[in-house]
C-alpha cells in the first residue's frame, strides 16, 4: 500500500483539529483512499509544546521554521495553516515549485497572490487545494469547480462572514452595533480587532477567490466594490423589516455574463444589502454562512452551513487532503485548464436604499430629490419617519435600479448640500 | 490536444438537453478540460428523427441498438440515459467491463445492481459517475464522496422526490390528494403512473444510492423501511401545522453509527414525517429537493435546489462528463477504495403520529391507550378533534420515542380492535 507523507504547518485551532482527526480517523481515511496517510512533520513557533499536547509520536519531526518544510525528504504534501501572509506565501510558493501538494485555508493569500500561485503550480507541477478558504465546512469551491464544471455559473450570492452576520442578526433584534460586537467577541465569533470583518475586506477576499475560480482569471480583491457594515444601524434594520419587508445582510455578489463566444464580464460587490424576507438568504442567521449559486442549467442552488470554527474548517482541510491523496495515488497529472479570456469588470444597475440625516428645514427634500433627478435616478419611495433631534431628521429613500456609478455621483451631490449631514447609510436592494 | 470520445444513449428530455449543451458550451467545456469533447455516436429507438431534430452532423454515428455502443472503436465513455432497467444494466455492465467510462442518471439501476456494477468496474477498470441519479442538479453525491471524504457523515435527511413534495405542498394549502396529483400531472411534475413516486419507492432507491456511497457497502432498496404518502390527508396536515407546529414531508432518512473501530450500523427510512415548522426542511416547498447532511466535523450542511427537470439533470450529467474527462486526461487510475465492513441494519427510537378512525363509543380510547401501554409506548398527546361521522371519529395520538418495531406491533393490536377502522395514518416526528 502506498504512503502519502504529510506535513502540517501551523498548530493553531484548525491545525490542531486537523492533526487530531488525522489520528482518530486514520483507519477509515486510509481505507477510503486506498493508501496510508502519514503525518511526518509538524511546524509551529511553539512546536515542542503543541506536539506534546497533541500526543504526537517521536517519529513526527518537529520544526519551528516553515521554510525548512519543502526540503524534507519524501514529503508529498504540506497543509498550510500558519496564518498571516508572508510566511504562508513563501511556503506555498516553494512547495508548488517543487511539485508538492498544498492544502491551505488562507483566503487572503489566495486573493492577493492568485496568479503567482497558479504560475508556481504550473511551473513545478504542484497541486493546490483550498476548499477551507471560503465558507468553512460548506463545500462550495468543489461544487463550483467540479460539480458545476459543465454548467454555466451566472451568479453567486453569499453570506460568507459569520462575524458580521451574527452582529446584523443581533441588530435586527434591536441590539446596538457596539453591544452586538461585544457579544460576538465574548462568544469567540469576532476577533479582538474585527476590522477585516466589519469593513467587508474578509468577504472581498472570499469573493475574489470564488470569482477567480469560476472565470479561471484572477479577480483582485481591489477590483471588488467593497463596503462594510459600519454605517448600518438598528433603525435601518427595523425600517427595512417593517416598511420594506427586507432584512439587511452583508452580501457578497459576483455576476458573470458574456462568455460562450461573447466578451466575458464579471461584476463583484461586497456590502450591506436588503434581501426580501422570503428570500432563502434572509433566513440565514447568526454565524451561519450560505451561498446561492445561479447556474444556467441547474437553476438556483443553495448551500448552507457553518462558515467558521475548528471542526468545519478541519472538515474542508481533510477533504482537500483526501482529494490530493486521490490524485497522487491514482497517478493523475495536475489539471491544466486553458485560461480563458480575462473578463472585463462590469457594473449592473441596482436599486438603492439611502438614509440621510437632514436639518428640519423646508426645501431640503426637494434639493435631495432634485440631485437624484438631475442624474436620471428615479425614486421608488420616500419616508421621513420623524425623529427627536431637529438637527438630524431622517430621510429614507429607495430608488429604482440605477448604475452604481451614477448613484455614487448623486450621493456626493446630496452630501454636499448644506442641510444634509455627512452621516448616511447606503444599502443595495437585492431583486 | 487529446480528444474525449463520447456516446449518448437515450435522446429523451435529459439526453437531448445533454447533447444540446455539449454543442452550445463546447468551447468553454474543452477549455476547462484541456481536451476536446467529441460526440461520436448517439443511440435511440427513434435515432434518425431525434438526431435530425438536434441538428447533429453526419459524422455522428446513429444507432438504435445500445448493445452495439460498447464496441465502437476508440470510444472513451458512454452517457446512459435510456430509462428502464434491463437495457441500461446490460449497457452499463458491458461498458464498465471494457474499461469505458460511464455516466448514468439511473437511480433504479444503481439501487438494484450496486454490487454488480462495482464489481464490473473493478474487473474492467471502468469508471462510473452518477451524480444525476439523486437530487438532480444538487451536487450531493460529489459532496458526500469528495468534499466530505475526510469527515464522518452521521446522517442524511432529504426531500428527494419533487412529485410528492409538490403534492404535499398543495395539500398543506387544503387541496385534496387527488386534485394535487392532477395539478402535478398537468404541470409535468408527475408521471401518468405516479406509483413509484407516491409509494416512496423512488425515494427508497435514492436513499439506497446515498447510503451505499457513504458506507461503501450496498444498502438494498428492500432494506429501506419504506412508506408512501397514500394515507396522509389534508386533515393530518392541518392538524400538524396548527396543533403540533409541524409540516408533513416525504422524508428520506439515513443514519450512520458505529465505525471508527466500532461495528458500523446503518438505518434507512423513507416515509411521511412531521418536521418542525422552524426546521430548514419545512421550508422546502413545491417540486424542490433538499438534503441536510450531518457530519461530525462540518456540522449540519444543507443543499437545496431543483431535483428534476432537463436542465438540472443535464447539469449533473455534464459535471460527470467533465469529471470523467479530467480522470482520463490526467491519466488517473480508477479509484479503488478498500471496502469497509458491511454495516448492520439498525433501527433507532422515534416518536410517532397516529391518526385512527373509531366508532363513537365509550371505552374505545382506553382500549387504544392500553394497547400502547402494554408494549411500553408512552403517549405524548391525545386529541379527538371531533367529526361529523359517528362511525369514524378521529383520534390523533403522538407518542414519545419508541422502537419502530414495537410501535408496529402495538399498531397491529390497535387495528385489530373491533371499534377501530382499518384506515389510519402513521407519520414519524423528526426531532
Amino acid at each position: 500500500m502506498r504512503s502519502l507523507r504529510l506535513a502540517v504547518a501551523g498548530l493553531g485551532v484548525v491545525g490542531s483539529e486537523t492533526v487530531r482527526l488525522l489520528k482518530s480517523r486514520r483507519e477509515s481515511l486510509c481505507r477510503r483512499l486506498g493508501a496510508r496517510l502519514e503525518l511526518v512533520a509538524v511546524c509551529d513557533r511553539r512546536v515542542a509544546a503543541e506536539a506534546r499536547r497533541l500526543g504526537l509520536p517521536a517519529s513526527t519531526r518537529r520544526l519551528t521554521d516553515p521554510a525548512r518544510l519543502p526540503a524534507l525528504p519524501g514529503l508529498d504534501a504540506v497543509v498550510e495553516l500558519l496564518g498571516g501572509l508572508d510566511a504562508p506565501r513563501r511556503l506555498v510558493l516553494s512547495c508548488l515549485r517543487r511539485g508538492l501538494g498544498v492544502v491551505t485555508a488562507n483566503k487572503r493569500l489566495l486573493a492577493q497572490s492568485w496568479d503567482e500561485l497558479r504560475r508556481a503550480a504550473g511551473q513545478g507541477r504542484g497541486r493546490l487545494h483550498f476548499e477551507a478558504s471560503v465558507a468553512g465546512g460548506i463545500p462550495i469551491l468543489k461544487a463550483l469547480d467540479l460539480s458545476l464544471a459543465g454548467d454555466r455559473v451566472e451568479a453567486v450570492y453569499g453570506i460568507l462572514n459569520g462575524t458580521t452576520n451574527f452582529i446584523l442578526s443581533r441588530m435586527s433584534e434591536g441590539m446596538t452595533p457596539a453591544a452586538a460586537l461585544r457579544r460576538a467577541q465574548e462568544l469567540g465569533l469576532a476577533e479582538k480587532d474585527p476590522s477585516l470583518d466589519l469593513s467587508g475586506q474578509d468577504s472581498a477576499d472570499k469573493v475574489s477567490v470564488l470569482a477567480s475560480l469560476v472565470t479561471g482569471s484572477w479577480l483582485r480583491p481591489g477590483q471588488v466594490r467593497t463596503q462594510g457594515i459600519a454605517d448600518v444601524g438598528p433603525e435601518d434594520m427595523a425600517f427595512a423589516e417593517t416598511e420594506l419587508g427586507r432584512r439587511a445582510k452583508l452580501l457578497v455578489v459576483a455576476r458573470f455574463t458574456g462568455r460562450d463566444g461573447r466578451e466575458p464580464r464579471v461584476e463583484a460587490f461586497v456590502g450591506p444589502a436588503l434581501v426580501p424576507l422570503e428570500h432563502p438568504l434572509a433566513a440565514v442567521a447568526d454565524e451561519f454562512n450560505a451561498v446561492l449559486v445561479r447556474a444556467a442549467s441547474a437553476g438556483d442552488l443553495m448551500f448552507y452551513g457553518k462558515g467558521a470554527g475548528a471542526g468545519p474548517a478541519a472538515s474542508a482541510v481533510l477533504g482537500d487532503i483526501m482529494a490530493l491523496g486521490r490524485e497522487l495515488v491514482s497517478g493523475a497529472a495536475p489539471a491544466s485548464p486553458q485560461p480563458g479570456p480575462a473578463p472585463r469588470l462590469a457594473d449592473s444597475d441596482c436599486a438603492f436604499y439611502l438614509r440621510l440625516g437632514a436639518l428640519d428645514r423646508p426645501g431640503v427634500l426637494s434639493a435631495v430629490t432634485a440631485a437624484l433627478g438631475r442624474l436620471g435616478i428615479s425614486i421608488a419611495t420616500i419616508n421621513q419617519p420623524g425623529g427627536c433631534d431637529p438637527k438630524s431628521v431622517p430621510i429614507i429613500i429607495t430608488t429604482h435600479p440605477a448604475s452604481p456609478g451614477t448613484f455614487g455621483r448623486a450621493l456626493r451631490d446630496i452630501l454636499a448640500l448644506p442641510s444634509i449631514s455627512r452621516r448616511h447609510t447606503v444599502m443595495r436592494l437585492l431583486p
